[in-house]
């Protein structure tokens, strides 16, 4: 059964939303019997990706359908844990590939959170009323501010590598050091000691930001939620816009989307995707999740995840665009109003280019006669391993000098042209004109115009080649020479942090017979190789 | 057979070096009878540890034997070649830790070439009159210039992806995006094509800064060799300090160098080092390699390099001092000095701190009377995942604050205080004072200050607790926690570039039976998994 990534309220098992004015409250309330994995009670508020996919679709809905909403208080509605993190049943029953998407999965959610916070007037607020343990503390991690509640079993813990040879890999090392600035001695100590931490020492060392007793938890909380909201800049009178199912037709090897049509070629183990650029300029409001910019996002990023988990064998990604440029240019003029809507949908976009920036999957665009990689969509030739083109423009607009910052905090095109503030300068300047493939090329924005008569060939050999190619070698090197320059929490994340799980995830020590994930609750000790690497 | 990392000239079998003034030459010869492992024929320069370990060698000698060196030219001894990169049927042979041990020391040499560029005035010129290939690509990288001779052959190539299903990691791609700025689809092209690029393409891409034709290449060599000497602060008329063999007695369980005393607990899967500090204050060029800081920082160095390789299981390692805290601080005061000695042992130790940052062990230092943790070998409190005082005294000096910063940039305690520059303020106005426990304690420089009552059990506590962990799991928490904040060239290489290798060096497209590099050369073509991850 593919997995699905598309979600409504009404088909929540895991989460429960109220929106009170400024202050929505999400509690946490996991179906142990909901897993997408056989013979995985989901107890103690332990999560798998299912959990985790309605947890993103709060977040997304959370912004653009409650434009009112300021602040997100994160709960549990089970009274004696918050979370108890990743399900380690379903840690230990998953394939290698499985581990590896579901983490990344997870961190692009906490991301999205941290995003929602930071630049959307949306702060979210972790109140721990009950012990948060690894993924469950790495989920407070990407809050903006951590309450504890004082009481003798209220702890705060990273028990994965004391307790099941892991790391935890959902940012928690990252942020314990880079975002929460704990000492690093201290963070080791942390992560050692498998019941954590509580009360005023977690407080002390800056695990959590404030410490409350029961007896003032509820009014504390409320307090913490009102101070928050006030830091906001949410609009207090707008009115939200509703994200309906998103409509996807899968028949045979065809995926269809509104404003996007996708072709699976499994012989050439590749995905051809085709997307249709704007008609015109957007009504955003009066359309709301119809209009192309917002319909055409949504598109996209559920394709992104839905390849990734359910079609690992099509490694190669290659990107078409159909429509008219100028309608392109002029929706990009319309995104880039000072609007809590139109900004939104900037932010989507911003995600939706980054989803594909860390997909193991070589991405390829081709710029052919009748396509419209203008401004936004522009991003595409940016993001791609390779760029060719077939004899037809390109447009930049200010999308691409501002809007889409990669993980890095760069553009993709200072990330291209890093250090070369010259090469920057001179496609700023080429804003709003149609670059043919030659000034595209001179410019530095494309890899390569190929002459139309050795387009077929060109293109033929060049995704042969590539399928010939180790699909590991391949997701490792895109995953190094995808970020040059800067790091960030966010690239640190998904680089080092992610890529020394995904080493673990492969060890004996974690996932063999003997190994911790596999031994964990059975009574027997795991077998560690005593070897250091 | 244990790996000795000591070698001297008359002992190398692969390299040849001629110094003329201010040029030396340094030709790469491989002997292709003298590898480490069995049945691999090291033919045309390709290499492994014991090339790579006479390198690392001479990077060291000519820093100190050789004052008046001020440029280094690499070339190959071998008309055809300038070097093949890693051998890979040793690849194909070697355990996952030693590849990963081996990537590791290559890691290090390189960046040793760059630090001794950039810090030491000595610059590194790699003349390649013939075809580098991965690892050999990788080594002219780590040159401030490269000249690649036109002919219809000589090309430079990364071919690890598309010929043997894994990264070039020594560096090799970071330093292609980050160093060169190569754009990135350009490298992603460079890096998928098996032969390489040769002539201007590979010039005007940046791979390499200058090309030269045949009938021009010695003059071009000598003359861009002189012009780098100009830019060298290395004094003309200085007398160089002779590297005699290093004294190591191995006897049973115990390791003695001069100052260094190791005694290894395979029981508890532990290392203990005892570090004797200095009497007095060294006459740096009248004792040479007798003086304290030089041969202590060769036996820690050559300690460090034999136990990561040679003793695996021992998983952690204790640093305990002994000496007068007032003798290493007057020491600490005559490195201070404007001496190109002075300065060549402070990056020596610099270096020296570097690798035990990337070691994969749990590092722990224990503050016990008599110790002399003052200064320069503070740093080993501040390098250790726990740092434990017994009522003893540590004492801080201008070297904890800028002599010795760690792959990030930051010296260990802006690292330990990441963002807290009133902490680290408070540290710095500490300078010189001998510091009791708790003080250390209370200004965040140690982990715990330890009751002397309770020191025994909270030690033995520690160590078969941390023993009893995941080594693996703790070899990735702690290549993470040790570096908090930015990132450079230096980090992405041992932490992205580094983690995504290890990752492929487990993977059976790679090392499997099937895998690439056990089919290089068979004719048989490898088995990948088409999955991607």
């Amino acid at each position: 059964m593919p997995i699905d990534f598309r979600t409504d309220p009404a088909r929540y098992r895991h989460w429960h939303l109220a929106v009170d004015g400024a202050i929505a409250t999400l509690a946490m309330d996991v179906d142990p019997d909901a897993s997408l994995f056989p013979d995985c009670a989901l107890k103690l508020n332990s999560y798998d990706l299912g959990v985790d996919i309605e947890l993103a679709d709060v977040v997304q809905r959370l912004r653009f359908e409650h434009p009112a909403v300021r602040v997100v208080v994160l709960r549990s509605a089970k009274p004696g844990v918050f979370c108890a993190g990743a399900n380690i049943r379903m840690l230990g029953q998953a394939s290698h590939g499985h581990k590896v998407n579901f983490c990344k999965f997870t961190n692009e959610t906490r991301l999205a959170i941290e995003e929602a916070t930071a630049e959307s007037g949306q702060i979210w607020l972790a109140a721990l009323h009950a012990s948060a343990a690894g993924g469950g503390y790495e989920l407070a991690l990407a809050c903006d501010h951590i309450m504890l509640v004082v009481d003798r079993r209220a702890a705060v813990s990273l028990p994965e590598v004391p307790l099941l040879g892991v790391l935890p890999a959902t940012g928690g090392l990252t942020r314990l050091t880079d975002k929460r600035r704990v000492r690093g001695d201290r963070a080791d100590a942390f992560c050692t000691t498998e019941e954590g931490l509580r009360g005023a020492r977690a407080r002390d060392w800056g695990l959590v930001d404030e410490i409350v007793p029961p007896s003032r938890w509820e009014a504390a909380v409320a307090a913490r939620a009102a101070a928050l909201s006030e830091r906001s800049d949410r609009p207090s009178d707008a009115r939200g816009v509703l994200l309906p199912p998103l409509q996807r037709a899968i028949t045979g090897d065809r995926i269809a989307y509104p404003h996007l049509d996708i072709t699976l070629d499994r012989p050439g183990r590749a995905a051809h995707f085709l997307l249709h650029g704007p008609a015109g300029v957007p009504d955003l409001h009066a359309e709301g999740a119809a209009s192309w910019p917002l319909a055409a996002a949504r598109a996209l990023d559920d394709a992104i995840l839905h390849l990734r988990v359910n079609e690992p064998e099509l490694g190669l990604w290659l990107f078409r665009t159909v429509g008219a440029p100028d309608a392109m240019l002029a929706t990009d003029a319309r995104l880039a109003a000072d609007d809590w809507l139109a900004r939104e949908i900037r932010l989507f976009w911003r995600r939706v280019f980054k989803r594909l920036d860390v997909s193991s999957r070589s991405l390829i665009t081709l710029i052919e006669p009748g396509s419209c990689f203008a401004g936004m969509l522009a991003e595409l030739v940016f993001a791609a391993d390779r760029a060719l083109a077939n004899a037809a423009p390109i447009a930049l607009s200010a999308a691409n000098f501002g809007w889409f910052p990669m993980g890095n905090g760069l553009t993709r095109l200072a990330t291209r042209f890093l250090g070369d503030a010259l090469a920057l300068a001179a496609a700023h300047a080429a804003i709003g004109r149609a670059l043919p493939a030659e000034d595209a090329d001179t410019l530095g924005l494309i890899t390569e115009a190929v002459d139309p008569i050795d387009w077929d060939d060109t293109l033929r050999q060049l995704c042969e080649e590539r399928a010939s190619f180790s699909p590991d070698a391949l997701s490792a090197m895109e995953a190094n020479l995808r970020f040059a320059g800067p790091e960030t929490m966010e690239t640190r994340i998904f680089g080092r942090l992610s890529a020394w799980q995904n080493w673990v995830f492969q060890r004996p020590g974690a996932v063999g017979e003997a190994g911790a994930l596999h031994r964990y609750g059975s009574g027997m000790k795991p077998v560690f190789d005593p070897e250091r690497v």
